[in-house]
C-alpha cells in the first residue's frame, strides 16, 4: 500500500524542516488555480473537491512513512515527531464541484498552519488538476452529443486506475449516462453499461453463432458488435437475430459499429434494421471517437443513437494537462506573491464573483480579494467554505447532485462558449481594482 | 477500496455470462500490442510487466464483489459461483521490462481458460498501456539530456496517483537520475531528490533571509531556487549563500531556474557564481520543459547541469495515449481474427525475432508464429515465458536490473532512432511468411 501523506514532493517535507528551524510557522493561505485554459477549452468544470476533502482530512504519516524518512538523513528528530502528529487542522473555501471556472479563478483556497498548507501541495494539485481536467473535457463530448447518450469507454486506456475512476466519475457528473467501468458503478453509484468485444465475435465459429449466444444469455439487454468482419453483412446477422427475439417476445437493443467510417455505415445499418422491421433498434459507435468526430457525424445527419467514448475523452488527449498552480497568497496575515516571468501569481486570498444577464446567463466574473465584498449587489460569490479545524462543514455531495449543478449550469453559459470553436469571443474575468492595485 | 476484479469493463463480465451459458470455455490466446507509434515516436520502451503480473497472480472476487454483481440482475447464480471461484491459472509469455519494442509487437501473450483470459483485458490494457507510454516518453528525455541528469518532477500533473507512481519508475528505469516523489522512493527505491518551492521564497521577508534559513538546514545539499523575484539578482543572493556556507567548510549544491528565457539565463547565472568564485554550483533548469527544450538548449550550449522535468513527460503530453489492442487470436488451437476496417490484426499466438548487425545494433525484427522457430539462427527471440499456473515463474526483477537493461538495449539502437526526429527511416518490422499466409 502506498501512503497518502509520502504521495508529495520531497521539498514539501525538506521545506518543513527549514520552516521549522526557522521558527517559520505562522498562519499561510494558499490559493490552487489553473493559470489560463488551454487553446482547446472555453471552460473549465471544477471537480475533485469530494476526493480532495478525503485526503485533508485523512492526512497523517504512519509509523512506517516516519522510518523511511528517518532513513533518508534528511530529517531532524524533532522534524520527524512533528510530521508524526502532523493532521491537516486548516480552513478550506472551494469552487463547489460542477461549477464551470475559468483561468486565475480559485478552485480551493487553504489557510493553515504553514507546514500543514505546505505539505498538502502536491497531491491537492494532483487531485484537482485530474478531475478538473477530465470533467472539462467530457463537458465537450456531452455537449457535442446535443442530448443522446454518452457512454464512458476509457477506464482501458485512462493513465493508470485513479484516473479510470476520476474519468468515469468525471464524464458521469457533466452528464454522460453510464460508464463500462464496473468499479465506478460500485464506487460511486453510476449507472453501468456494455456490449461485447470483437473477441467475443471470433471466439464462435460464426459471427450469428456468436450473436445467437450472446442475445440467449440477455434477451431484452443485447448490443451486437457489428464490425468484426463486414459491418453490413453484420447488420444483417444481426436484424436476423433481432427478428428471431422479437418471435420471442423480446427484443434486441442496439448494434454497435467500432471501426471504418462510421457516419455512411451507420446508414447503411439504419438501412438493413429499419427494413427488417426494427426501426427500434438503436445504433451505437465508438472507436476513437471525440467531440469534433461525434459533432461531424451528427452535422451530418448520421442515424446514431448513442456514442461510447473511450481514449479521447478519458485522457483528455487533446489538451491532456493544465496549468495547475498552488501558490503562497497571504503569510501571517501579509499578502504575497511572485514575479517570476511569465508566472506573476496574483497576492492575497480572493473571492470569484460571477454576474448573470438578463436572462439568466453568465456575463462576467470578478476576482476580488477575500473580504473586498461583491463588486455589484447581485454577484454570486464561487468560493464557498467546505472546510473548518480540518473536518468537513457538510457531508460529501451525492454525485447526482454534483451532476444536477453541471448541466445546469451549463445552460446558463453563453451560447458562444458551448460551440466546440475555443477561438471564439473569450468570457471575460476581471480583476478587482484592490487586487489590481495589491499586484502592481 | 477499490476492488481490483471490478477494474473492468462491465463487457467482460457479461461476456463470462454468455461464454458460462454458450459452453464456450475453452482455451484462449490472447496478444496485447500497440497497433502502430504515434507519430512522434521511434520506439517503445515496454514497461509495466511487474504490476500486470501482480494482478493476474492476486485475482480474486470479493464477497462484496460478488454481492454488488448479483444486485445489478445481470448474472445467473451459476456464473456468480464460476467468478466467487475464479482465479487466473493461465501463462503468460512476455517482452522483458525495459526492451524496446515496435508496433504490432505483443507486449504479453495470454493463455489460459476463455473466461480467465477474456476478464483480465481491461485492467491488462491499462496496466502495460500506462507504463509503456510513460517509459516511452521518459527515454526521449534522457536521450536529450545526453548525459546530464534528468529528475522527475510530475507527480502534481500526473493523471491521479497510479500514474504519478508509475512516472517515477518510468522515468527511472528508463536512466532519469532520482524523483522528487517520496512514495515512489520509498515503494520503488528510487533515489529522491528536491529543492525549494516559489512559496518557501515568499513565506520568508526577503529573498536571502529564505536562502540563508534552507542553507542552514541543509549545509551540504541546498539547492536554492533562484527565479522567484529576479533571476540574476537571485544568483546574486545565492552567491552570497554559496560563499558564506564555503567560508563554514561547506558547499551550496545547485541553483535552480524555473521560469523565463532559461538558456539565456542559465549563462548570466553561470557568470555570476563563476565571478564569486563557486565554479562548482550546478545549474538546473526546470517549468514546462520536455526533449525538444532539453535539446534545443543543449544545442545552444546553455550551461546547465541538471533538469528537472514534469508535466510533459508524466502525462506523454505530445501523444498521452498509444493505440493498445489485447486481441484473441488463437481459440481451442485454432487461430483466429477480425478483419475490421484498419484495425484487422493477426491470427495466431506470436514471438518476435530481432536480428543484429556487426556492431551489434537492432538490424530488424520478424514477427512470426509462436511455434514457427527463429528466421535465422542468430535471431534473439523477445518474448520469454514469465507465468504458468497463474505464478511467476521468477521473482520480480529488481527495477535496477530492468534500468540496466534499458540503457544497455537504447546503445543498440540505430542511431537514426536515437534522434528526437521521429521522420527519420523506420526501424523495420517484417511479418514471416507463415503468418502472412495465415492472415491472408
Amino acid at each position: 500500500m502506498i501512503s497518502p501523506a509520502l504521495l508529495t514532493d520531497l521539498y514539501e517535507l525538506t521545506m518543513a524542516e527549514a520552516y521549522l528551524r526557522a521558527g517559520e510557522t505562522g498562519t499561510a493561505g494558499f490559493s490552487l488555480f489553473i493559470r489560463r485554459l488551454p487553446p482547446e477549452r472555453a471552460y473549465l468544470v471544477a471537480a475533485g473537491l469530494d476526493a480532495a476533502l478525503d485526503y485533508l482530512e485523512d492526512l497523517h504519516f504512519t509509523a512506517d512513512d516516519i522510518t523511511f524518512l528517518r532513513g533518508t538523513g534528511l530529517f531532524s528528530a524533532a522534524a520527524l515527531n512533528h510530521l508524526a502528529a502532523l493532521r491537516f487542522t486548516g480552513e478550506a473555501r472551494a469552487v463547489p464541484e460542477g461549477r464551470i471556472v475559468f483561468g486565475e479563478e480559485p478552485l480551493i483556497e487553504i489557510t493553515a498552519p504553514l507546514i500543514e498548507a505546505q505539505i498538502v501541495e502536491t497531491l491537492l494539485i494532483n487531485t484537482l488538476h485530474l478531475h478538473t481536467l477530465l470533467a472539462s473535457k467530457a463537458a465537450r463530448v456531452v455537449e457535442a452529443a446535443r442530448g443522446r447518450a454518452v457512454v464512458d469507454f476509457g477506464l482501458r486506456r485512462a493513465h493508470g486506475i485513479d484516473a479510470g475512476m476520476a474519468a468515469a466519475r468525471a464524464a458521469y457528473l457533466t452528464g454522460c449516462a453510464a460508464t463500462s467501468n464496473v468499479a465506478a458503478g460500485r464506487h460511486f453509484g453510476i449507472p453501468i453499461t456494455g456490449t461485447m468485444a470483437h473477441s467475443f465475435v471470433t471466439s464462435f465459429p460464426s459471427e450469428l453463432e456468436a450473436f445467437r449466444a450472446y442475445a440467449a444469455t440477455y434477451p431484452d439487454a443485447t448490443t451486437l458488435l457489428i464490425d468484426t468482419y463486414d459491418t453490413v453483412q453484420g447488420a444483417r446477422h444481426a436484424a436476423t437475430v433481432g427478428q428471431e427475439l422479437a418471435a420471442r417476445g423480446h427484443r434486441l437493443r442496439a448494434v454497435r459499429i467500432d471501426s471504418g467510417e462510421v457516419g455512411a455505415l451507420s446508414r447503411e445499418v439504419r438501412a438493413v434494421l429499419d427494413a427488417a422491421g426494427l426501426p427500434g433498434v438503436q445504433i451505437a459507435v465508438s472507436g476513437g471517437l471525440d467531440e469534433h468526430h461525434i459533432a461531424a457525424l451528427l452535422a451530418a445527419g448520421a442515424p446514431i443513437d448513442s456514442f461510447g467514448v473511450g481514449t479521447r475523452m478519458d485522457a483528455s488527449e487533446d489538451a491532456p494537462t493544465l496549468e495547475a498552480a498552488y501558490k503562497l497568497v497571504e503569510y501571517e496575515g501579509r499578502p504575497v506573491f511572485k514575479r517570476s516571468r511569465g508566472k506573476a501569481s496574483l497576492p492575497g486570498r480572493k473571492q470569484v464573483w460571477r454576474r448573470y444577464d438578463a436572462d439568466g446567463r453568465m456575463a462576467g466574473d470578478v476576482i476580488t480579494l477575500a473580504d473586498e465584498g461583491p463588486p455589484a449587489p447581485d454577484a454570486e460569490p464561487l468560493l464557498v467554505p467546505v472546510m473548518a479545524g480540518g473536518r468537513r462543514l457538510t457531508p460529501p455531495e451525492p454525485l447526482a447532485a454534483i451532476r444536477a449543478r453541471c448541466l445546469a449550469e451549463r445552460t446558463r453559459l453563453p451560447d458562444v462558449l458551448r460551440t466546440l470553436d475555443t477561438g471564439a469571443s473569450p468570457y471575460p474575468v476581471a480583476i478587482s481594482d484592490q487586487l489590481s492595485v495589491l499586484s502592481a
